[in-house]
């Protein structure tokens, strides 16, 4: 059998598009002789539909854009995904249908509904009761849908459900396994999926088609790296990562491994680029502006913005004021340069000089964080104008490890569209700016080698403020994204008080994240829609402990 | 037997508080002569713990506080709510415990997870496989938690699960249901769970104790107002409503019947009350600041700040410009007086001119949007300012209508710690005023009856912008709060256009919302934590409709 992997970039909830798209691969597999063409999970309505599917106008249309794809299958089998509603709104299934010649062949719903970190998808779906395989053209399909493939012990380490799928489908003698996945992208899961499919090829012992989507949609994006691996655990095709590809497998042939097929930085880059453009195009915009400080933030997010909508349509800003350096100025005019962005210097002080002339009449600096706030904040009323006069998109650049601990002004420089970075930690953002310079200096190096400073008082450093970074994200990862216990980080070294001290100010930091733009999710454990602590709150390390 | 319900505020995550007021009850119920004493759901912890749930940590000190009741249990039965560990994190239950003299008599985990608006259970619990009940001094209770009781096809007309957990614990003979409660308020509610409970002890013919916590917590806000049935489906007992209290309930006596307390509109001020009071204390915070525009939102929310936190504690700034009128400089000035609040007045006529000489030199007014915003955000600046300097917290008195369609600014007045009345409907917005002023002019009469305007540009009324809210708010609480679809809503008889206009305006203004204040909860359907709606999709209902 010849199958085609679609491997597409819906947007969500535009089922016009996606319908279009779905039947260009349609076409293109037909042209290419194939007997089966397979799209990612929800393709008809992209993933995550979220809240969409309470809607019930949303729901009939979904229907109706079904109706069009079924009446689109002659003469090839087409596995898409949708939503089914069984009853009113109450009993809604994430479902993969094969359909072929104008009829619905079979229906597969998803089983393991996550409801961890970004995904909740039990506030939507019923998971299925039993799965079976589906027959076509001799060959008998063991379907599964994205997490139903995610509980296997051997490779977890633990269970989160108490089905197998894979064990439920084997049971009725798959000849191939084909999951549809939307799995977002963070760095490092590729190894992970990897693992995994080799894991379960070499235990049951058939071919696997894994299809994943592709694209940024809210503050998820998908690489889309949709693999293929043969009965004998080897990957033997995969698709583009960051690229729309549709691949064609033929199970008759013998295929060489390709498993050095290896993840690296660049995919943490092209997914912040992945991120960006598909924020701005499937909202219509292509403008961008942010701030430019002459720090390492700023730099990175121009960069990332220029290779995301065209050098042309970014517009970087520095706004000095009297704490401002020589050097951060003319860093950033360098950047602005070496990327060919468009640049505009503003001075804030008569702006600071006013906001100090209402508040300071004696005429003093008062040194409070009164003062160091209000720089930041007419910072961000600059750009805000521009956006609002020049119809830009604000970009925010705070990283991960500010956005951590709250080192960042609200309504200052935390203003804008996107936090680009908010899921890198600052470790991370060095060496995406090493990347970015990996053939020649677009980063000035000055950038990359000062101390990191905020440049609202006089000879303000972060790290009088902070722990040094170096220790700060190494915790950071370990409980945010790796979540070892506490006790454990301590037993690994590390100071006690030190590690109180993050994580308390992680826990006060928590009401300016509630109001922070929306996060590109990069790492397995973001400050953004995978997190819902709570704001007000009694628990601290330091008492229970 | 003589049952107290112990209808308490507890803090979230606030383990030691929690179990000093525990404690406390439970001395309480025992100078009662009570045999049993009954908390609300999850008590120890409070409700929602969230992802505090995720942190091996807290789960410790859980179970080192339930350590420390169970030592607490001499010569009287105890129902508390907490979170039970059965495996390494991924098999949490919500659980009730009657513990007494020291022992565990009996665990009930909670049957029905919810995971629509506000919910999420799923993401940290496992639901129950069986229920049955308790014995405890001769009685058998039937023990459920909140959600068990909300699945009933009789009362709310559909079901949402397959098990009725009151149907398989009637199987087992209660003498009484009791369910342990964090029932989030929202205005019509109290009528919604009198019905359901008059309903359950009809068909049961058992009395029903029904525990509900109260206080703020986050964004949530919850009554109390605990009931008692007796067998014949009548309200014989109740807690009060927004307040600590001990009900005691001797099953052995008869009580007349109070079946005809309801809710009023007070019942919607006292939520926005306590919301803003316990954000503020259990926070230890003591001091506010706002915005005074001479308009209603404001004054709505000084008026709920002075009784929340003592007139002392709130400041109240108007910020005129050149679009201000003297109408509402005299308003607010009167209204801070009114209410016995400080107030202060700031031009920002100065700063204004200051950013127009920045991106006018031509020196004319554009009269774009970049002008109308920056006013707005001036203004936010300077509260911050004062916010910062000063130890206070900014209120943001941007109301439901305005959050649903965007007509606000972003960073401008949307800026505070806490978006008071977002979950209140304009047109709800004046009823609260006249029941303010139910015995005094409190809020000057002129600011209730003249034409809603921002004052950005010359002339500006808020109904230029957008439909009457007479309209809008009509199409806004079907659609939202009572899940009505499009098309019944036309069918009602309005107007096709300016329903899919409100609705789109609605899809469009997604972004605004992701970066406002935490919005107190007070209606079935909220723009805060209860939505979880796509920013970036292609779902236009003049497309599919």
């Amino acid at each position: 059998m010849k199958i085609a992997i679609a491997q597409y970039n819906p947007k969500v909830g535009d089922l016009n598009g996606n319908l279009s798209k779905t039947k260009e691969y349609i076409e293109k597999a037909k042209e290419k002789k194939c007997d089966l063409v397979v799209f990612p999970e929800l393709s008809l309505t992209g993933y995550p539909p979220r809240d969409l599917l309470l809607r019930d106008d949303f729901l009939k249309a979904c229907d109706r854009a079904l109706q069009e794809i079924i009446s689109y299958t002659q003469g090839i089998g087409v596995i898409v995904g949708t939503v089914i509603d069984d009853g009113n709104g109450f009993l809604l299934h994430n479902s993969a249908l094969l359909i072929s010649d104008g009829r619905i062949i079979g229906r597969v719903d998803k089983s393991l509904l996550p409801n961890y970190d970004v995904f909740e998808e039990a506030r939507y779906f019923q998971p299925s009761k039993e799965v079976k395989c589906i027959e076509f053209k001799g060959m008998r399909l063991g379907i599964s849908i994205c997490e139903d493939i995610w509980n296997d012990e051997d490779v977890f380490g633990h269970e989160r459900y108490s089905r197998n799928i894979l064990d439920e489908l084997y049971v009725h003698n798959p000849d191939i396994f084909i999951n549809l996945s939307a799995s977002p992208y963070h760095y490092g899961k590729h190894e992970i999926r990897k693992e995994m499919l080799a894991h379960y090829t070499q235990k049951y012992g058939i071919p696997f088609v894994y299809v994943n989507q592709i694209g940024g949609n809210d503050e998820l994006v998908f690489d889309g790296s949709s693999m293929i691996y043969n009965a004998d655990g080897q990957l033997i095709l995969h698709g583009k990562t960051f690229e729309e590809d549709m691949i064609i497998y033929d199970t008759d042939k013998s295929y060489p491994s390709l498993s050095d097929w290896k993840e690296d930085i660049s995919w943490l880059y092209h997914g912040l680029v992945y991120g960006v453009r598909d924020y701005f195009h499937k909202n219509g915009f292509s403008k961008a502006l942010l701030g430019l400080s002459g720090g390492v933030d700023s730099a990175l997010v121009a960069c990332i913005a220029a290779e995301a909508l065209g050098r042309e349509n970014v517009l970087g800003v520095m706004m000095p004021s009297r704490y401002t350096s020589q050097e951060s100025k003319d860093d950033a005019r360098q950047l602005a340069k070496n990327l060919g962005i468009k640049y505009r210097e503003i001075s804030i002080e008569n702006l600071f000089d006013e906001y100090l002339s209402i508040f300071n009449p004696e005429g003093d600096i008062h040194g409070d964080l009164a003062e160091e706030n209000i720089q930041a904040r007419i910072r961000g009323n600059l750009l805000m104008f521009i956006a609002n006069r020049e119809g830009r998109v604000l970009l925010c650049p705070s990283n991960k490890s500010e956005i951590a601990v709250g080192y960042s002004t609200l309504y200052g420089d935390s203003c804008g569209g996107m936090a680009v970075i908010g899921d890198v930690l600052k470790t991370e953002v060095y060496q995406l700016c090493r990347y970015v310079n990996r053939d020649n200096e677009i980063i000035p190096n000055n950038i990359i080698t000062k101390a990191p400073t905020a440049e609202l008082r006089e000879g303000q450093k972060d790290e009088d403020s902070l722990p040094p970074y170096s220790i700060l994200d190494k915790v950071l990862k370990m409980y945010i994204e790796d979540r070892v216990s506490l006790e454990e980080i301590i037993n690994k070294g590390y100071d006690r008080q030190t590690v109180y001290r993050i994580i308390n100010m992680i826990d006060r930091a928590e009401y300016k994240r509630r109001q922070i733009p929306p996060i590109i999710k990069l790492s397995d454990g973001d400050f953004g829609m995978g997190r819902r602590h709570p704001m007000v709150h009694g628990f601290r390390v330091d008492v229970y402990n």
